[in-house]
């Protein structure tokens, strides 16, 4: 597909994901993490002019002067901007005024790449699209987050197409042999800068599931006290436990005795043979440790990924994310896309259900905080 | 005017002050002490249906059972409540389901109306409409809050009626003799519980002025280094100045060497002439201090109040809120309404341009921290 | 008594004070209100040099250097100073270190005294001494909850005089006819800035109680569930109560059914008999509540006060801390005494056990926040 | 050297440490990373008789049945204890109460190997040596901090042992060639359960430098505005610079445009030639990246560090502190020594001036979190 109707198509999914939205809703931020879908629309929006068309398309003037420090997120070299908490402060502009915005760079990207496209304009804006994708999910998972704060527990969807991806799909464990492997991404697609250079490593022998945790499996362990063991978590975890007071997987709720969950598509009773989704690194360790396993590496992932099924669940590896041997960051802000967060996350690989079409792969590296579970995340087990 | 015509007209004015809004605009809350325009909207109307309808229409249902839980403010009494820092947090119910909530209160409310007036609906529904012109100033206020945070410093109405009261119409001081004389409300109209019991208080000889501190004074007060001087300032107030980096009135922004504020019609350059708004108890103390005079108390205030115009700004006095001898608070959770604040607060005589018509009297008690400066509030001295 | 003997006996009282404490006692800092044994010794030394010897003793040279950024308390005149909270980082000085600097400002003092006093030196001495006499009480106050803090519950001293003062002498009511009264300091003696001017009050009739309330009555409220009526507290003071999960006035434990507190000779039961101290103004207000009662203010107090015997406890009125009329601050460092204090505090009249020897007079106003507990506090009541 | 002279020798050195000390020294506790001096040496006594004394001592009964709640560090199996940040709280015991607690400790320990040592008390009493020998570090690096924070900057120790080793002693790069290589502990001799299990991993080739960073290289990085330059830092780098104001390695002072630092034997000013210390991970990581080179991996540096002098500055790594493959950890308490802390620390490899005689090697795997720098942390360059 060329990359006119590449940009169109991705740029067109990103409003499709709000067509279920009131202007109310696009409007919300309930916590720091998690942004206002207004603003994802502007922001993606932001980086293309920012990053396209400022420094490519002659004659080009800024659509609105404030619009800058309004969306930009942490891009240093691009100057200052709203603190990330303060996201939910802007009413203004409106649901409309945003859309176009979209509208007017939309126009101007594809008279820009009508002119027949340069290498660095090529590149730039397939990472504008890879970057819009990884705002789609976000946009899912943000919405859900603000909808399962509201004590009305809305409806986004009630046919969403995320709820053909619970079960899975075979069972088993898969053993990889000893020896040196090779890790990080190989050929002539996108990929971003934090899954290179390639190089290898030493891996000893071991066993991984094909199958993820599923609720039932987590339901035994909650039953089994394991949210008052210490012994099974993390000091960090403990303390986050007691301090938030933490019972089970986000969007838990335990009504008369049964387990519910605000889902997407409403509140509804939790299902044993779904997969397990909504915790943090701490709960899946917890768990691990409880089952008297282990998570895999992110390069153990890796090497097996070509031998289970994978894309349901951002899938927590024991990996810190930290730079490859010879990871090289850009010059200027692109530089600033993956590097400068290298320290205190923990790496997950796969995809999940609110991924994007067309934007996963083996080498791809998702890194969160070890507390944070708003994203559709869940556990694979290595023994 | 009969109670029903006052009913529909004052619900009305409410709806009218959010006539120049976007649904957006509804939504969104800055500040915990701020809240958004849509909450003002369902708490008001939360009010009548808890404390009018509930109790006294015979087979009324909770239009939303939901409801109470997400719009009661601070009654205890009334049950658990969304946490007042977490208002902002809510997109649903929508702007319109809350209109359309609003309407069926005033519908049932106007059917009990019909069926002939007692005693306690009287008083309760009156207690309602002053309520909701109480929140109508903070519609306002927490509107003209919310905007002049956006960068974009967007305008609530060009032609608003505010813009006319900001000229001092006298000038000159009053003297009252030393005596004793009498405090709180008298008559036989509507006042709160925190008027009474009417009471005698001892007054010593005093001079107030009849006008109000205009910004040309206060830019002389901050050209003075009045900002810079300790001793000037309540050791409170000088912490709070330190912490916040305070150096001038709310929403003043100095540009170019200029000094400008965000007011409801817009951003505009300060006019020395117009009246001071918009500062805090710490500052009308420090500027009070500068000047080698004081406030005057809510006593003195009350007593010389028929001998000058008010009705401009609020106005700090050096009293802090507190009950009245014989003060009697209701039971149940209307006397939740005044009584349980009397601490840690001071006390503002007068009205301000954004209060609503026929809400004002001279025995009217405001109350606010010392540190808060959204409402309209200036400074008049005493010597 | 003549002042050198005056001065002598004071500054002597302090360190009888500090006699029982072990070196590691002098050093910490449990909560930024209550500073280190340490401190205050050095701190009252501070006063003394910085106040009288430097503006009047010829030739005088500062002691140390480092001392005034470690010993002033707040005032700004003076200069910077350690954070209040910080008082607690400072091993050294040691403890012999501070006494050798208060033996050195000892001795100067007298030589100057000796010199023949002059007017403002003998105010500012006076001053001093009474400066030294608030920190004495403040003194084991600190000490009382620093040792009351540890779980070894230390024994500051077995035979402590403050044992002899738990029982109320007399039982009854006075009245006190409406009229306009005459309140503040009155006579040649000491008296601080905030008991001037001289000032009429009209009072309405009132009834106040000889006796104080004791830890009987104050169980029955516990027992009837005061502390889980939100009804009976003021806001702020509910807040409190759930986010410190208050149950019991300070120092009270519940071992085993029984109630116990700590005290300076140790950890022992409650007597019931024994006048309540440690209570909060919140705690006051509820009680009060409760008994359909309520606090005097603190002119009521001050004009029947010569009708009851006080002195045993610092009595919380419901009167905020604020400047009787035609208060005037001193000029400079001086003045930063007690005005600058004059917002949101309230006002505790009478003495406690722990008050000085000679350091107490019907028109003296102590202020603490509404939450402070850690002094002598009781409550009388008004009807 | 037998175990009871062993214990001997490493129970009197950590007194020895404490012999420039005042008894008000022991006391003072400024942040909650550094723990009091008197709360080390109960600590390390608690850990001998919680794990040694009690389960393996017939008839041994604890010496005061308080201190398990005072002295307890962070072992959940081991009961409750006193918040970390209330260390400083405590004046009691004192320092002779805590000498003598240990006195009785050692008598005991004596007996108990003195009855002929079985497997299990021996490896608990080797733990416990290597305990204390990390908490003499600890002290040292505690009481600097104490110090370095009192603005009389007291000299620990003018002489003091840790002064003879600021010089780098050899200059150049090593050249490590790819290939598979071994980690982790292989002897007979004592080591941490987190050194192993021994596993291999593959390295590219990288070349490290022999000698570490001087303080005349970080001048230059300061000079050249290393600390304005957010292209430098890592996200949560460039936050905790602008938070917390840093502009230099910790105890640089700035004064008439020399730099000093704060050292064990007072304040003095820097000299270029010394190996730099006391920077967190994030000034190791933006040095780094101005020189265009790299930390080495925790796995290079093991492989690499017979090719150099180590033991001078403990050694930041671009490694997060993970489980080897095959860790396994202890069952109850003592396995909490090491694994519950493997998430968001990075490791730091080698020893420091502050590390105890033979209390260091290759495989050591010291660890802290990314912000931490009052260790005498340092940097080496890898290529």
């Amino acid at each position: 597909m060329d990359l006119i109707k590449q940009y169109q198509k991705i740029r067109k999914y990103t409003e499709l994901l709000c067509q279920p939205l009131k202007p109310e809703d696009y409007v919300v931020q309930v916590v720091e993490f998690a942004s206002p879908a207004k603003w994802h629309l502007a922001h993606t929006t932001w980086f293309f002019e920012t990053f396209v068309l400022i420094p490519y398309l002659e004659g080009y003037r800024v659509y609105n002067t404030d619009f800058p420090y309004l969306f930009n997120s942490y891009y240093n070299n691009a100057g200052d901007r709203v603190l990330r908490a303060n996201r939910g402060n802007l009413s203004r502009p409106t649901v409309d005024e945003v859309y176009a915005y979209r509208k007017h760079v939309d126009k101007k990207i594809q008279m820009l790449l009508n002119q027949g496209v340069i290498d660095d304009v090529w590149s730039v804006v397939v990472l504008g699209l890879n970057h819009e994708q990884q705002h789609q999910e976000l946009l899912l998972t943000d919405i859900k987050y603000m909808f399962g704060q509201n004590p009305l527990f809305p409806v986004y969807d009630a046919n969403t197409f995320l709820l053909n991806h619970e079960i899975n799909e075979e069972l088993g464990q898969v053993k990889i042999p000893e020896g040196v492997y090779e890790i990080g991404y190989k050929g002539n697609g996108f990929c971003y800068d934090n899954e290179l250079g390639r190089h290898k490593v030493f891996l000893h022998e071991f066993e991984i599931d094909q199958q993820l945790v599923t609720n039932g499996e987590y339901l035994e362990f909650i039953e089994a006290g394991g949210y008052t063991d210490f012994n099974l978590w993390l000091d960090e975890g403990w303390s986050w436990l007691e301090k938030y007071k933490i019972e089970a997987p986000l969007y838990w709720h335990k009504v008369d005795g049964e387990w519910f969950s605000y889902t997407l598509k409403g509140f509804e009773q939790i299902n044993p043979q779904h997969i397990l989704k909504h915790v943090s690194f701490y709960e899946a360790m917890a768990f691990a440790e409880w089952k008297g396993m282990r998570l895999p590496t992110e390069f153990e992932w890796e090497v097996a990924s070509n031998q289970f099924k994978w894309g349901k669940r951002w899938e927590w590896t024991n990996s810190a994310y930290l730079p490859y041997p010879k990871f090289k960051k850009a010059e200027g802000a692109i530089g600033e896309y993956n590097g400068k967060f290298m320290v205190n996350q923990m790496v997950l690989r796969g995809a999940s259900i609110a991924t994007s079409p067309n934007h996963s792969r083996a080498s791809y590296r998702n890194f969160f905080h070890a507390n944070e579970r708003w994203q559709y995340t869940g556990i694979r087990l290595v023994r």
